[in-house]
C-alpha cells in the first residue's frame, strides 16, 4: 500500500486527526477503492457515520468524538457551548446500537461541560476525542496480545464480519489476535466467511488479510460447519456489538450457528470485544434487542435484486452467542472463561 | 402467468416434448427473464445442461433423454444407431455428478439396442422419452403425497436450494411436499435459504413460490440456526444429489448446517428424494465425493467481484448428512426412517 494514497494515515490505521482535520477510509467503497476522505466538518463524519462509510462499534465512537472535537474548531467562542450540545445530540441519533457511540459522547459531553472557560473548549474536546483515539489502539493492542496467546502455531481460526482495523481505532477485535499472532510468527491461517448480507468478510476482512499478506480463504456462510466438522478449524474468534453481564454475546448474523458447529465438534469458540462493549444493564442475551435490518439488504447485492419483484426477506442483523457457549471472552483486561463476572 | 409466455408448457412445467420440439425454460435469466426456448438440436440441449440452463438432478436425466429424441429425428435411416451412440456419450460427458443423466441415457441406450428394424427407432426413443418424463413426474406426483403427510395444518418449512418444477419434470422432490400441502389446504409458510453461492433459493425458489402464491420469506443462510433456535420452524425438508445405501445424504452445501441445528432443537429433518438418487454403490456418506467447484463462484456475484483481486476462496458444492441427523427420507415408496434399508 503506498503512503500516498493513505494521504498521511498508517497502514493498519482506518481513521486519524491531523491538525484539526479528520482523514477516514470510506469503507463502502472497498475492496474496489481505497478512498481516504479528509474534513473538517462535523455533518460529513455524522453522514459517515449513518451511511456506514465508517463502521465497527469501536471506530463509530472515535470518529463521533473527533466529530465534536472539529465542530468545537469550527464554531466561534460566543455560544459555543450550546451549539456543541446541539452537536452532540445530532451524533447520537446517528446509528441506534452502537454502544461506544453513546459512551464516547457521553465523555465529549463531560468535558464540554467541565470547561469553566469558553476559550479552553476546543482545545479540552480535542484532547478528550484523542484520549479515546488512544484508549481504543491501546485495548486494541491488548486484545491483540491475549487473543494471539490462543493461537497455536500454524493454527487456522474461523471468523466472521470484520472485526480488524476498520472496525475500530486500533488494529481491532477479534482479527487483532490474528494480526499479533501473524507479527509473532505463528503463521496463523484465516477462515473468513463472507458474512451476508453486507459482506463485510467478503470485502473487508479479505480487504484487511491481503494488504497484510496473511494467509486466508474466503467461504460462504454455510460452508463453516462443514469445515468444522472435517477438523480444519481449531478455533474460532468473533467480535462482539453488545455483551450481557453474563457473557451472553450479540454479535453479527450467523454467530449463532459458529458456535453450535464449534460446540459439537469441540472447537473452542472465543469472542473478543473490550470491556466498553459490556451493557451491565443486560443480565441476559435476551435483555439485549435483535435489531431487524431493511429486507433490500437481502434482496439485492450491489444494488442489483436477486430475486423477483415482491418477495419478503428476513434480516436480523445479530445474533445471540449464549454464554455457556462460548470458551472464553478476550477483553483488555484477559480472557473470561464462563461463569463470567466482569470488572466494572 | 400468461400461457404466451409458457409457449404450450404448463404452470409448474419446466420442460415438455410438443411434436419432434423439446421446450424448456432456461433458468440462467430467472428471475429477470422467463424465457422458453425451443429446439430440436441435441446439441442445444447437451449445452443447457452444461451450462446450468436446465439444472436438477430429475431434470437433467429427462432433457438428456429428450435430447436422443430429438438427435434420433434429425439423422437419416442410414447408420442412424451409432450416430445416436455417439449423442449417448457425448450427452454424458455434460455434467459429472447427476446420478439421473446416466440412468436416463443408460435407459435410453438399451432401446436404441433393442431395435431390430432402424425405421423403428426414432418412436422407440420418442417413447421412451416420453416414459422417463412421465416416470419422473409420476414420482415427483408420490413425493408430494408423502412430503405433505408430515406438513402440519400451517407448518412452516425450511428448505435449502430448489428443489420444484424447475428441478424435475414434475412438481419436484422437496418442494413438491409444500405444493401439494398447500393444494390440500395446508396453509404452509416456507423458509428460503438463499443459497450461496448460486442463490438457486433466492432466483429460483422464490421464483416458483411466488407463482404459485405460496407464502415465504427468504433468509440468508446463517439465519436458519437463529430461526430454528428460536422456534419459527416446523420441519426442514431438502433435497439430494446422491443417496448412499444407508442413508447418508449428499445435498447443496449449507444442508449440514441446517441438519445440525434442527436436531440441537429437536426439529425434524426431512429428506425427499426419488430413489433414483440411492447409489447402492456407495455404502455411506463417505464413499461419496464432494466436489470442488469453481473459486469464481464465490468471489463474483452476478459476475461482479464482491473481493479484493487475488483472493482464495473454497467452494466445496455439496454437504454430507449423516442418516443419524435425519428423521426420514421421503421417496416414492414411502418414508424411510434410520435404520434405512432401501428397497432395491
Amino acid at each position: 500500500m503506498k503512503q500516498m494514497e493513505l494521504k498521511g494515515l498508517m497502514p493498519r490505521q482506518s481513521i486519524g486527526w491531523f491538525d484539526g482535520k479528520v482523514k477516514y477510509i470510506d469503507q463502502r467503497l472497498l475492496p474496489n477503492e481505497l478512498r481516504v476522505v479528509e474534513t473538517d466538518d462535523w455533518h460529513v463524519l455524522a453522514r459517515a457515520i449513518t451511511t456506514l462509510a465508517v463502521r465497527g462499534a469501536p471506530l463509530i465512537g472515535v470518529t463521533a468524538a473527533f466529530a465534536v472535537a472539529a465542530a468545537a474548531l469550527k464554531y466561534s467562542v460566543n455560544g459555543l457551548k450550546p451549539k456543541l450540545e446541539h452537536v452532540i445530540d445530532s451524533l447520537a441519533t446517528t446509528r441506534p446500537t452502537a454502544v461506544n457511540l453513546f459512551w464516547a459522547l457521553e465523555a465529549m459531553r463531560n468535558t464540554l461541560n467541565n470547561c469553566k472557560n469558553p476559550e479552553s473548549i476546543p482545545s479540552a474536546l480535542i484532547s478528550k476525542a484523542l484520549d479515546i483515539f488512544k484508549d481504543d489502539k491501546s485495548r486494541c493492542d491488548k486484545l491483540g496480545d491475549f487473543g494471539a496467546s490462543v493461537i497455536p502455531q500454524n493454527g487456522t481460526v474461523l471468523t466472521i464480519c470484520n472485526t480488524g482495523f476498520l472496525a475500530a481505532a486500533g488494529i481491532g477485535t477479534a482479527l487483532a489476535a490474528v494480526y499479533r499472532a501473524f507479527d509473532l510468527g505463528k503463521k496463523p491461517h484465516v477462515y473468513s466467511c463472507e458474512t451476508r448480507p453486507l459482506l463485510q468478510g467478503a470485502r473487508l476482512t479479505a480487504w484487511e488479510l491481503k494488504q497484510a499478506d496473511i494467509a486466508f480463504d474466503l467461504l460462504v456462510d454455510s460452508v463453516a460447519a462443514n469445515l468444522i466438522r472435517g477438523g480444519k478449524v481449531d478455533l474460532c474468534i468473533i467480535g462482539a456489538d453488545r455483551i450481557a453481564s453474563n457473557g451472553d454475546t450479540v454479535n453479527k448474523i450467523g454467530s449463532f450457528q459458529l458456535a453450535l458447529a464449534c460446540g459439537n465438534f469441540g472447537v473452542p469458540f472465543f469472542v473478543s470485544a473490550p470491556l466498553s462493549t459490556v451493557d451491565y444493564s443486560c443480565k441476559s442475551g435476551a435483555d439485549i434487542p435483535i435489531e431487524e435490518r431493511s429486507m433490500e439488504e437481502v434482496i439485492k447485492i450491489g444494488g442489483k435484486r436477486i430475486t423477483p419483484k415482491g418477495v419478503s426477506a428476513l434480516n436480523p442483523a445479530f445474533d445471540m452467542v449464549p454464554v455457556d457457549m462460548i470458551t472464553g471472552i478476550i477483553t483488555e483486561k484477559g480472557i473470561f472463561s464462563p461463569p463470567i463476572i466482569f470488572p466494572r
